[in-house]
């Protein structure tokens, strides 16, 4: 699982930052969260293979955010996808995709399934689940969290010989999950696997107050990427417009017991975010101000 | 008037060529041809103020010369623009603007006019019109010309001595265009002003292939500005999708009489766009591929 930052200015682009939108490769696949205008040439200049996008999840419906859709979705079709893509966002997604493929000349040469979905809806993918919350913007707006799925526990090869099994397609058939006869009896995986591991978890906040419930939506992930439009000093204005400072981000990280914050988002204004950094690490110090490009391997915590 | 290249590649983006926009600055206001997505960002990087432009030109509905459109009206506005903007096109332009402005949550702060317009048209703006002519490519697509008034002739101070006028006031008056009276008997301008001399005349002509009627449109043009997606190995393709080579655009260049050819809309499959150039130039040598950013300013010939 790592973690890719395609944009991370909001509102509009600035000269050095592209508007939101943050890829999570996951095995065989990428999913990519918002995705503003100019993102699929910013995926050009990132490690990301655009092909290899399977769903797009939307925050809210605000330019910022989506515009990149359109684009995306042709640039995929000229290239000879032939895949599904899959779009979720909150209310009139749905409408608002089937407006972008209908705008000019275009015949898309692979399925665009979009999709509105729900605050607390989960979406089950076998390896892993996206659930969603709302989140606390001026219009409608979704945080999604991706949980893998539990992995096995760990194997243990003394309690194995212990209980009579002998090395190799005996160990690997226990390890699979499955029991094994020894003499005659059966030994169980259960009898030499620790307690099952829990999977990675990453949450993407799109634009958003801080809010308590996003506090628990996030808890103990180990990567959490919140919106981050200000500091302080300008901490009326982002609740005005549905923002969060770098203070707040970093008060749900902590009070969430999240591993690593990554703050995205920033308003043009700033040229240099490091202000923006240093106020978040007052409060939470596994902050860090997302760079354009940048990426972060998210590693089993057991 | 300064032609100034905001995106010089076509289809879709790659890395180091946005899709086609080009930027025309006019006595205090901006033209602008086409506007992929990213031309907003493109604008940032460049020479060119966004808030001045006044009227985009699209050449026809294929993305990779509308879809900047939405972006570059949502950041104007943020940015408190008032007056008015408005987007020529052919027909479908004023239906895919309107759907473009209601794409998500957005009201517009200033007023938005477009307005389909038919090949062969001329609009007069005062000091300049556009005019239009078919373009030949898969979908209905216009070209753009524009073309100055023409100015006044060359004052001629002699004549204008030798008539008895003396230099000041009536000098300016003369240069004017209106009559001065020297002992009781009437000067008129014409008597001491050389012939009006043509205005200077820029072409876009958008995705096309090369054609005799673009020939006549473009006759005598200080700058022409044309489609030249490949090289003439691949003139099969080219036709086939409604583009032109090196070689084609070069030929319309050279029988239309132009001063400057300037090649854009590149095929993404360039790296180096040299093979162009010089290929270009072997019909017509004043041929030039356009870069990202780069400018040209445009001087009256007289």
């Amino acid at each position: 699982m790592k973690v890719v930052f395609l944009g991370t200015g909001g509102t509009y682009p600035s000269k050095h930052r592209n508007v939101t939108s943050v890829a999570l490769q996951m095995p065989g696949e990428v999913l990519m969260f918002d995705c503003g205008e100019g993102t699929q040439r910013q995926l050009m200049h990132s490690s990301v293979s655009f092909m290899r996008i399977s769903k797009v999840f939307v925050t809210h419906l605000h330019a910022d955010h989506f515009l990149g859709i359109p684009g995306l979705i042709q640039s995929m079709s000229l290239n000879g996808r032939e895949s599904e893509l899959a779009i979720y966002g909150p209310n009139g997604t749905e409408e608002t995709v089937k407006a972008m493929l209908n705008l000019g000349y275009f015949k898309c040469g692979y399925p665009v399934e979009a999709r509105d979905i729900a605050p607390d809806s989960t979406l089950d993918f076998g390896t892993y689940t996206v659930r969603t919350a709302s989140a606390d913007h001026t219009v409608p707006a979704l945080a999604y969290a991706v949980e893998e799925s539990a992995r096995p526990g760990r194997f243990d090869p003394s309690k194995a010989k212990a209980l009579g099994v002998l090395e190799g397609p005996m160990f690997r058939r226990l390890q699979e999950g499955r029991a094994v006869t020894v003499k005659g009896s059966q030994v169980r995986p259960e009898e030499v696997m620790g307690p099952p591991r829990r999977g990675r978890k990453f949450v993407y906040t799109g634009d958003t107050r801080p809010s308590e419930g996003l506090v628990e939506f996030s808890r103990g992930a180990d990567v959490l990427v919140h919106d981050c439009t200000v500091d302080s000093k300008h901490a009326k204005l982002a609740s005005e417009f549905g923002h969060s400072t770098a203070a707040g981000a970093a008060s749900v990280a902590k009070a969430a017991c999240v591993k690593r914050l990554f703050l995205v988002h920033f308003s043009p204004r700033y040229d240099d975010v490091g202000i923006l950094r240093e106020e978040a690490r007052v409060t939470f110090p596994d902050s860090e101000t997302a760079e354009e490009f940048s990426d972060h391997v998210v590693r089993h915590s057991e």
